[in-house]
């Protein structure tokens, strides 16, 4: 079975083809700039060189005829026809409280992803064009939907509620949803299998440290608490964004600097974190290596971002009165040892204790970088969402079929 | 030497008068609703009733020269003349990043206080009115004032910095101050002492929870990071205060509920913690008991509130690399057991045991309430910032002499 996963942004698409035999890529790619008028297309078939387009791409259906021209063309496709696709899974960041699990693009479920437009709005109509792209383009194809959200569904109320009115959340379904949920459940039962041990028998945190970072706590297998709340902006420090903050900041900042509710927003999604404090990069590759340089803008925003990171280990560890499994993954995570032993170094008195030559060592598998004798055994996990959402995808399709 | 302590709001006035030779409390009292037509003065002398007086009292002045009539009073009064009085001391709310510690007032001191309006509006003005009225009634006594900010400004910039744009910081003087600086001071002293061990050698974690409530993480003795934040409504949920959220929601529910900014300052500050989730109080005593009457929103809130303050216990522990010495204090830190008890029991992996009889029991004392063999000390710390204030101003007079 050959399964397309796509993330569709307003603005983008990105797109893997699998194999789903040996789960192998078969290509990848993405369109950028949609509705602008040099859109541009890289594709990069397995074992080749990527090649890139340059044309008018307006709207998504578009974008989806233009990737498969390029997964059909002769020279750089990997398929012979169109008709090879067998499934379509999509990314979708916000499943509400509808959403416990991925589903089969329905009618219904197509309402109901909709009816979360107010909640996403940067992401759920993005991903809405996405379906119904594929839906014109491949026409009878089965699409499922696997979102961010899912993971985090099994949370208890005194997790997932504010302490503000509970008119919001009946109105307007303010309370914690929490994202990174596909990567953050194929981590921790990843790391279960590496140890060896049940996932329910673990008291496991993850850090899903990338561009965007959260930390969730997994208890019994099922996520308990996670860092991001009903957006992705709160929790830890991330490139642009703030995380926590006093929520008065807000209405001061608002009053003091003459901004709208949009500017604000803006503000503390792509002008915040790593980027406002070292007034440098948002990229933690850049900070560390400025930091070596002896940049002390760097290294405070680096200071500032793995103490946020180390707090809420902790803070967990007190969620579920105690911790036994910590796991890195993600782009910074998964490969800046510094990071991992920065936040690490601060957790001894959990009876952690890293491995620091395993921490130190490169590798795109998954495996332990603490002591033999350490009474948390910490992990670092590659994250693979687009090949759990294809995994899905071939699910539910496999039981329909 | 006698010492005036007095808190000044903006319609109210609370003052203590202390005997420094035994620091024994003379008189206390309060008048409220100044400004309004019936105004009341509340005074209670030591060791007998107190008396209430209602009259109109339109501003501070008026309000400190109705203290003095009561100090004085053949019937009710424990003062020959308002002469004894020898010094007077202010509490502060906001000292911002000037006072690092208690001040006697000067012109250069008032005019600090004043620069600080902006970043405590509701307070420091109310506080000023309180400070000039005693210029006018008690000409010549010297005064002090003493910040509820200043034992937090030992916190290194990676625990008062937000990751938001610098020019806020820089600006606006946009950054983490924290408060009942006062208390967490003096309570972590205390416990010191009745632990025998020096202050410095301990990390400690001090969770003043009353109808406002903060934790400090106290290493070496000083403040490295609290829960409050540029405002009290940061950290953890209180009576009537979310405390922390997804900083998103504030422009999220400004739009979805047409507020305005002062608007949803006052749905975070007055309508929200305890008293929104439960729908019934923001006093922790009505939440206990209608939990034990089996009101499930009242267990959800004091579910809530209890996890918030485990995970905060638990981020600080991270924060210091371990944790020996656990406070509480306040009105609900030093009268609810339950509260202490169920925050404890999530916190067991520290190798924290409470003592169910000693934490059950009730006394004004300062005392442990961990098992000998715990490796965390739990103890119950009455807080009294009045004293504090009183002792501060002492000092100060007395060096000044």
């Amino acid at each position: 079975m050959k399964i397309l996963v796509i993330n569709a942004g307003s603005s983008s698409l990105k797109y893997q083809l699998y194999n789903m035999t040996d789960e192998s890529v078969l290509a990848s790619g993405r369109v950028e700039r949609i509705g602008m008028d040099s859109s541009i297309v890289t594709h990069e078939p397995a074992g080749k060189p990527e090649v890139r387009s340059v044309s008018e791409i307006l709207e998504h259906t578009t974008a989806v005829r233009r990737v498969m021209d390029m997964l059909t063309d002769p020279e750089v496709g990997v398929l012979a026809s169109i008709n090879e696709i067998d499934a379509v899974g999509h990314r979708i960041v916000h499943g509400g409280e509808t959403f416990r699990e991925s589903a089969l693009v329905t009618p219904e479920v197509k309402l109901e992803i909709r009816n979360l437009f107010d909640l996403a709005p940067l992401h759920n109509p993005a991903h809405m064009m996405g379906i119904q792209a594929v839906e014109a383009v491949l026409t009878g194809v089965p699409q499922a939907v696997v979102f961010d959200t899912a993971f985090h569904q099994t949370m208890p109320q005194s997790s997932y509620l504010y302490p503000i009115p509970m008119v919001l959340y009946k109105r307007h379904k303010i309370r914690r949803y929490g994202f990174h949920g596909t990567s953050h459940a194929y981590v921790s039962d990843k790391a279960a299998k590496v140890l060896g041990k049940p996932l329910e028998s673990l008291k496991l945190v993850s850090c899903h440290i990338g561009n965007g970072a959260s930390c969730t706590a997994v208890l019994e297998g099922k996520s308990y608490d996670t860092s991001m709340g009903m957006t992705p902006l709160e929790g830890l420090m991330m490139g642009t964004r703030s995380g926590d903050l006093d929520p008065a900041i807000v209405p001061y900042t608002m009053n003091k600097e003459d901004l709208t509710l949009s500017e604000v927003n803006s503000m503390l999604n792509k002008h915040s974190g790593l980027m406002a404090i070292s007034g440098l990069s948002s990229d933690m590759r850049e900070i560390t290596d400025a930091m070596k340089e002896g940049d002390s803008h760097a290294q405070l925003a680096f200071d500032m971002y793995t103490y946020r990171v180390r707090k809420y280990i902790g803070a967990y560890a007190a969620a579920m009165n105690g911790i036994d499994t910590l796991v890195f993954t993600a782009g910074v995570g998964e490969n800046s040892a510094v990071l991992r032993e920065t936040v690490c170094s601060g957790l001894t008195f959990l009876g952690l204790e890293l491995d620091p030559e395993l921490n130190a060592q490169r590798s795109k598998e998954a495996r332990i970088i603490s002591t033999p004798d350490s009474r948390v055994s910490v992990l670092v996990v590659p994250t693979n969402e687009e090949l759990i959402i294809a995994r899905d995808t071939f699910k539910l399709v496999s039981a329909e079929a």
